[in-house]
């Protein structure tokens, strides 16, 4: 009847490294969550914010006193970021499905930050979806915001994802970039903001291990391929990038290869306009991140993307199918669950995880009845969010027979119910 | 049966200084409109684009073969900027309502990028309304792909305007300020670009007579005051503008002060993010433009923007409505009409003002049997676009009874009649 609590990464300090019953164990879950929403999450570099004192995240149409940001957004582990609505909502509905996260029948996901009129920002459990805009002033402000979010959230260790569009320097269009270093206009990884008239250098760093290990989520069955290198970021589409077909342009079709093969040759693959900030700010506060674009044309070879929409709209898929990878594989490696009882007799009970990393929310149902059934650990078939969808999805997450809701360690649940005998 | 053609700025040179009748005129009209689907517009400082050339507006969802971009936007003389596509969707309607522009019955104004996802483009007649985003590069791309619409689509000599919000400086929250210099974060009024990995420099001028045109708008019933000044244009709104409340600030409050009241003592009465790119794009390719902007809180004496949304809609407005003034005193000043003739025993004609500016579509209706009683040249009634509003409104630009479409000079159409007998 009792089970040791793994200390992992981020868990809650209360029922670490010590014996309990589950008995015990439910009752810490609701001591615990009492206390995450008490506590501060990512440390900020700034004295002036304070968990308790008013912060309205303007340009997201939240605030610390006007909303429960932690009840909201506790339980988040990924912020991914990229340029438009659109495709954010289109990732959102995505890893919705991907993860096998279930919402109500009858209901939709939502931009919580429509009344901002400037990002949308949706949220799928543990995933944030939010589009940036375009430009490092634009993803500058979000940036700032959600890592004020993640303070106000109780949010220790999240992970930044850009999911973007680029030009490609002498790659396949299509291709997918994991951006190793974030270069800015003049080839420096630096990014420079006058603060109060003086300019000030920030390195823009990304995390190398991260990128690494996006890298070797490609699979053998991939019709692209995935390739990591420098990104040339910039405050400018046309003259900026060395394109041709601006409204102005005082350089020759000479000039712009000379410079392009140039910043070939020193190592850049793509160029794009956000990633010198997302470096340079998550490094700033020390918040992992990444930078996954794919290329939708090959500057090399022209300036203009002419490709049809529905070419433009797959490759615009492939770096939230490398991203939904990383996060079902973070999710299978490291959280487990918070399982709800369904049972006749009783209100319907959560208990944390013992590794528990700050996901609360995250539960999956298990009738009692099943719980005999389940010993299978990997490649179980379960229902997409989508009642209506005829597609089922195979996948190497453990899950219990009839669990409509993914994610879990299933060993973990297994002892969990070997010891107890099943839940009651 | 002839009246003589006044030579005017942009005036269609077939018709120009020459007597003609009434049949005569109709059929240059259309001689015209042929020409100038023919003519590029605006000079481009870039040998690369060619009128005949297939040229993708990638941004804006638009192209110069995919869409035939004359007669769409050939008519364009206004083009207002601003940050949201909700606000610009809202300033589309009110310019409508402003100048009478009719649409039909069953119709609604449709966002002509929102394939683009990026940009959300109105047109209203001679007004096109867009969202710029946040920041320089944001507006930057969309600053030169709309001056490359305006050379496709036949306009010469576009207006444009920045409807913005903005932090003010010793002002009270409300004013609007018209920008009379653009400054970057180190108080410079230039724009720097790295092109080709060097770094250039363009001044960020605005149009000085414009801008005091504008705040000549200024009525006596305004609850609100109009100033004007220069504006610091930065790349971030949190430690760029000197706010004390983001995710990390590395200054003190009393620095905060020194450098904002420095910058106030340099004449700078507000701050915000893409005038700068404005000034110097339009300034650059010799375009007439204006920032109109209106202060959301006084930044000497806080960071956060915590009005309610009512009263912070209501402020938003303000850049519109003198906007919409001086769009309404220019069409009355410069526009004279296409009238488009309702008579059952012949297809309805239309014909060229005299001083034709390129806004051939701007035409109104005028009953035969309402001819006599063209006299009035101000303060008519006449009906708001929208058929279920009980509004009516006077204006002081001339119009025929019963013409439910605004603008002319009506002494030219009075003319017309007067010589002609009234249309047949």
């Amino acid at each position: 009847m009792t089970s040791k609590c793994k200390k992992g990464k981020g868990c809650l300090e209360d029922i670490c490294g010590k014996q309990y019953s589950l008995d015990e164990l439910e009752i810490s879950t609701f001591e615990m969550k009492e206390k995450v929403e008490k506590k501060p999450g990512i440390e900020l570099k700034n004295p002036n914010i304070a968990f308790d004192k008013e912060d309205i995240l303007y340009h997201l149409a939240l605030g610390n006193k006007s909303h429960d940001l932690t009840e909201m957004f506790g339980d988040v582990k990924f912020v991914c970021l990229g340029g438009t609505p659109h495709r954010m909502e289109r990732f959102a509905y995505y890893i919705l499905q991907e993860i096998g996260y279930k919402i109500p029948p009858g209901t939709a996901l939502q931009d919580i930050s429509t009344h901002s009129h400037r990002y949308a920002l949706f949220k799928v459990g543990p995933v944030i979806s939010v589009s940036h805009g375009m430009g490092i002033p634009s993803i500058n402000i979000l940036l700032h915001e959600l890592i004020k979010l993640m303070f106000h959230a109780g949010v220790k260790d999240p992970i930044f994802f850009r999911l973007g569009t680029c030009g490609g320097l002498g790659l396949e269009p299509g291709t997918v970039v994991i951006t190793t270093e974030a270069l800015n206009g003049t080839l420096e990884p630096v990014h420079t903001i006058p603060i109060l008239g003086k300019k000030v250098e920030r390195p823009a760093l990304l995390d190398k291990n991260l990128a690494e290990e996006i890298i070797n989520l490609k699979e053998s069955s991939d019709n692209f391929n995935i390739i990591s290198g420098k990104t040339v970021c910039t405050d400018d589409f046309y003259e900026g990038q060395g394109r041709l077909d601006g409204a102005f342009c005082h350089f020759s079709e000479e000039d712009k290869y000379k410079y392009l093969n140039m910043a070939k040759e020193k190592g850049v693959t793509n160029i794009e306009m956000e990633s010198l900030a997302l470096a340079a700010i998550t490094h700033h506060v020390g918040i992992k991140s990444a930078v996954i674009c794919v290329t939708l044309l090959d500057r090399l070879k022209g300036d203009q993307i002419n490709q049809t929409k529905k070419t433009l709209e797959e490759w615009q898929d492939r770096p939230m199918v490398i991203a939904a990878r990383y996060i079902k594989k973070y999710l299978n490696e490291h959280i487990e669950v918070l399982a709800k009882v369904e049972n006749k007799s009783k209100q319907k009970k959560s208990f944390p995880c013992p590794d528990c990393i700050n996901i609360q929310k995250y539960k999956f149902d298990v009738r009692e009845e099943d719980s005999e059934s389940t010993s299978s650990k990997s490649s179980v078939t379960y229902k997409s969010s989508s009642e209506n969808s005829t597609s089922s999805m195979k996948s190497d997450i453990g899950c219990v027979p009839g669990c409509s809701i993914v994610v879990s360690n299933v060993d973990y649940l297994q002892r969990v119910l070997d010891e107890s005998n099943g839940f009651e």
